[in-house]
């Protein structure tokens, strides 16, 4: 084999339109219910090289061009699938990982999706694994759960599965991307305090504690079949209420929760109540929002719709950015050498990703 | 009978631990769940003068100094009680009603159970019905569904009943005022937007469009025993803990309903987030907050930690004022001349709520 294995993948973010919210098991990331979620095109990606080699004396980390501490315990459980695909290769050379995130630094965003889709495909293609998609989607549910449906493009599914081993717990595409391009996800990004409990901890909380959430397991797979159905037939307005309504579900049940979670705040609210408002005015759905463990608005529209969607939530004060997702195809392999961003002996390049030509650029 | 027949009675506000939320009949106005509250004092009470005279050739109310047009759907529905007691006297006299809410203006708070409670009390008394408090506490909730509570002072249940005509929905006395007077409620009055959905239209919403409604209904009986145990042992640290849960329950049923309804806001949730730290700094359960249909909390705590808690709540931005009640007694009958809000022959006094010497005086 080479001295040198290395491989660069780029991922995008998925935005769930059933909610993915408790474990079932903590160490393997299996989840309470199955969740749907639609993938992202790359105006929220991350791209990831690794390289694996047998010089190397320890993995290390590049994030944003900084180096991540891997003594740091959430750092480093992060880093499972180096080990897992070590364990696959039936090699155990140390990894050299970087990886940048291309979000607009106002957002905010949770990037563990991208990140570890990234991740998982980067390090399984450089250690030369063939991984089917279920293998891979598993192998990036190790690192973050909303990962393994970023593995994916278009409308997926996360199954809960049964098994014990996590075996049958992975996602896989429903609709590719150009089953439904009409479909344009708009994200309000909102002011907010920073301050934000963490989902891991949030979702245990939520098990142990609240009496309604075994209601909504005992429902969502009706929300699921529901929401599946209204996505085969482009029924935008069954979609809309459905994503609204399970939207909901998962903020009462986290407000149900002791002590509470609450991440939608008063400009969330805000949005909420003008999309709804929207809605009647125009005496039709032509808008559904989903919010995840945070205050941004996740609001889906159709095409024809995009620009008076636009229009309404620009208007909303507390709203301070709009960005405009379409749906995307799923991770992207990259061969060309300016894109890796760790030279072919591992060595980091000066890299960065620049927010007004949107692209990944040497400095 | 005398030609004119006057009684003036002061009712105080009641504030749920255990919340009604939904109705099994919109008409007779009976609960979907049994709910339990404790009954203020006198710093949140209402003052009603009625006077039922067959001279008079149609029903008039004052409230807080200004006629209100009873031909208003919303005001001549709470009305209703003055034909229940009409028909129950066995007289058709039409009646001349005065109430003068005596609330801090910065609150706004709805006084519909003070309020309604007055006037059945007044009303019944006027028209020498002597009625039981199972028999008051049923006219008041015919008034408004939370004013059956007013009627009787302490800790009360209103029992949601079984039987069609809501002859068995009626709130009583669990302990008297006397069993607990420790205990403290501190109303922290927030900064807010005054946009409000009203409660009657939002607990109907809730009851159809809502998937965790029935499983609140499920368990409450079991939070509504473990209330009663806990204030019956004045175990303030369980009482704390299953008011929190039971407010966060309600208001996660309430953002669960399509559309969703949201009283709460950011100043509510700097509240909620300070009194869980307050109790986590403690080491013990030392304030627990409910909230009704709006942003203001209610933080019941006990004498000892009173300034501590009144610190804290101070100290949130956002919060503009607070006032602190205890435990009433419930209605109280007004019989000096110069406390009535009528004459004698049904006249409108000029008389007001002094915000400063905080009684009604004349002008």
């Amino acid at each position: 084999m080479k001295n040198y294995l290395r491989a660069t993948f780029e991922a995008t973010a998925n935005i769930a339109v059933v909610k993915y919210w408790g474990k079932r098991d903590e160490k393997l990331i299996l989840p309470t219910n199955s969740n749907l979620s639609f993938t992202m095109d790359d105006k929220l990606k991350t791209r990831t090289t690794v390289v694996f080699s047998e010089d190397f004396k320890e993995d290390e980390l590049y994030l944003n061009g900084q180096k991540i501490d891997l003594n740091d315990q959430s750092a480093s459980e992060r880093m499972i699938q180096l080990d897992l695909v070590r364990k696959s290769a039936g090699f155990n050379h140390k990894a050299r990982v970087a990886s940048i995130n291309c979000f607009p630094t106002a957002a905010g965003f949770a990037s563990s999706a991208s990140g570890m889709a990234a991740l998982a495909c980067s390090s399984a293609t450089a250690a030369n694994l063939k991984l089917s998609n279920k293998e891979l989607s598993i192998l990036a549910r190790r690192g973050s759960g909303s990962a393994c449906r970023s593995v994916l493009g278009g409308f997926v599914q996360w199954h809960r599965g049964k098994n014990e081993d996590g075996s049958d717990s992975y996602a896989s595409e429903i609709f590719p991307a150009s089953h439904w391009k009409e479909l344009v996800n708009v994200i309000a990004v909102v002011d907010s305090e920073k301050k934000k409990t963490s989902s891991r901890s949030g979702m245990k909380q939520t098990i142990l504690t609240s009496k309604l959430f075994e209601k909504r397991l005992q429902t969502i797979n009706e929300t699921i079949e529901d929401t599946i159905r209204a996505v085969e037939k482009r029924d935008f307005e069954s979609f809309a209420k459905l994503i609204i309504k399970e939207s909901n579900n998962m903020h009462a049940v986290m407000l149900d929760t002791y002590p509470p979670i609450m991440y939608l705040n008063d400009n969330s609210r805000k949005v909420i109540d003008k999309i709804i408002e929207l809605n009647e005015n125009k005496g039709k759905m032509i808008a559904g929002y989903t919010f995840d463990a945070g205050p941004n608005a996740h609001v889906y529209t159709i095409e024809n719709n995009l620009e008076v969607v636009k229009e309404t939530l620009k208007e909303i004060p507390g709203v301070k950015e709009l960005i405009v997702c379409r749906i995307g195809n799923g991770p992207k392999q990259l061969t060309n050498e300016s894109e890796h961003l760790l030279t072919v002996e591992g060595k980091v390049k000066d890299m960065f990703f620049d927010e007004k030509t949107k692209s990944i650029i040497s400095r």
